[in-house]
């Protein structure tokens, strides 16, 4: 399975590139009424992913944010979002990925996870029992000091006032729009949490986009959380969707909260 | 002197690259008593542009974050920060950059500018009265709308609370933690404004890190002011320091202020 997502992944940074060439992707922006970014980027990723998976007869359904829920006749079904952070691809900053994950009933079912910058390659990659890892390389996460502490947070007009107050908390503070990428160096040992509180239900997080990461976190030895401080689990349909904490060591979520 | 920029900034992309490689640079994170990683990378960069100034006897004396003034005996100064955005380094994220411009009194006569990110290879480029590029393409601010306004703001600990206000006024917020970075992003026409506001003066910018970035996102039709609406200029050393809002648009301005 995890070169069935290596490949698939492969195959989506190599569509992207050659399909929506960075240099071309600005002058590709245009908005719709509602602000949504419209551009080839997203349905261009999740085709190759689904012509993929018709071709080489992957036996998995697919729950993809484009194509929604695609029953293929198997147990097990791919989880994705072909592009996390398409504002970030549209911008030309560095940090939107393809994400991937392998679950059968919920999220936290995961068996595999993979995320990859699409950009730099770089490959977050976990399964169940067996660890997580960057670039091939075991990940764990850190310890929580507050002298030191980084968090990621989603911000913007959408995010819940909450977010006001958490901003300064953290030594250092970063919002890169990319939850699953913003997952993985939290899982990585290298920031402490990932604080994501929108008011506005349809801007919160889908099992889309982060049932991949947040098996390599866990993994890692992190823990996601939602608003009432319990253990996050989506079901695997695109309506279901949370706010949701993300931390290394649950000191994070106690000082956060 | 274009040239000469680019090679520069080539060594420092390469001495990063080979110097102080990727996987090993998590492992190198420490940290001061006040906070401050010591990491090789800023000081391996630096001294790969002061050795390749004596080695081709390029005519600019420096003024340089870690070196401070160097008077080589010639009218012109080099105004570098060799990595603008050390803490992305260190957490793997891949938007940080070598910052260099020519200057002679103050960062507001540069005659020269580049920026360049040092994961992806991203140039951005001015000269005086000669426009500003982005990988050899001409790029341009856009006007500013608020329905799809995009903000990038220096948050964390030292922010002032005034950024709090900001944070949500705009449809989409990145802090991203890389000033010249941030500030082409806006000259590209991408984003709309880079606000930075930090009560502690030793964390506000100095002309090392916006002198470049200052000179792109002007020859591109955008405008730099300090708290008080005034054009920003800064002296060529590292005691001054200003916030700073940077805008492609000046609606921007009266509409964040």
């Amino acid at each position: 399975m995890k070169e069935t997502l290596e490949w698939l992944a492969e195959e989506v940074a190599g569509e992207v590139e050659r399909g929506c060439a960075f240099r071309e992707r600005a002058a590709e922006v245009g908005m719709g009424a509602d602000g949504t970014p419209t551009c080839r980027i997203d349905q261009v990723a999740e085709e190759a992913v689904l012509r993929m998976m018709d071709e080489r007869k992957v036996p998995l359904n697919v729950l993809s944010e484009e194509a929604g829920f695609i029953d293929r006749g198997f147990e097990r079904t791919l989880v994705m979002d072909p592009v996390d952070g398409t504002y970030n691809a549209l911008m030309g900053i560095p940090f939107y990925s393809v994400s991937l994950a392998v679950c059968t009933e919920s999220m936290n079912d995961a068996s595999h996870g993979l995320v990859r910058n699409l950009v730099t390659g770089d490959l977050f990659y976990a399964e169940r029992g067996r660890g997580a890892t960057w670039n091939g390389r075991s990940i764990r996460v850190r310890p929580f000091d507050q002298q030191n502490s980084v968090l990621m947070i989603y911000l913007g007009k959408y995010a819940s006032p909450s977010c006001n107050g958490v901003v300064r908390r953290a030594r250092r503070t970063r919002s890169l729009g990319c939850s699953s990428l913003e997952m993985c160096v939290v899982a990585a040992g290298l920031a402490d949490g990932y604080y994501m509180n929108s008011d506005v239900y349809e801007r919160s997080l889908r099992v889309v986009d982060i049932a991949a990461s947040a098996l390599i976190l866990r993994e890692a030895g992190g823990e996601l959380f939602d608003p009432q401080g319990e253990v996050l689990d989506l079901a695997l349909d695109l309506r279901s969707r949370s706010n949701c904490l993300a931390v290394g060591d649950t000191a994070t979520l106690r000082w956060v909260q």
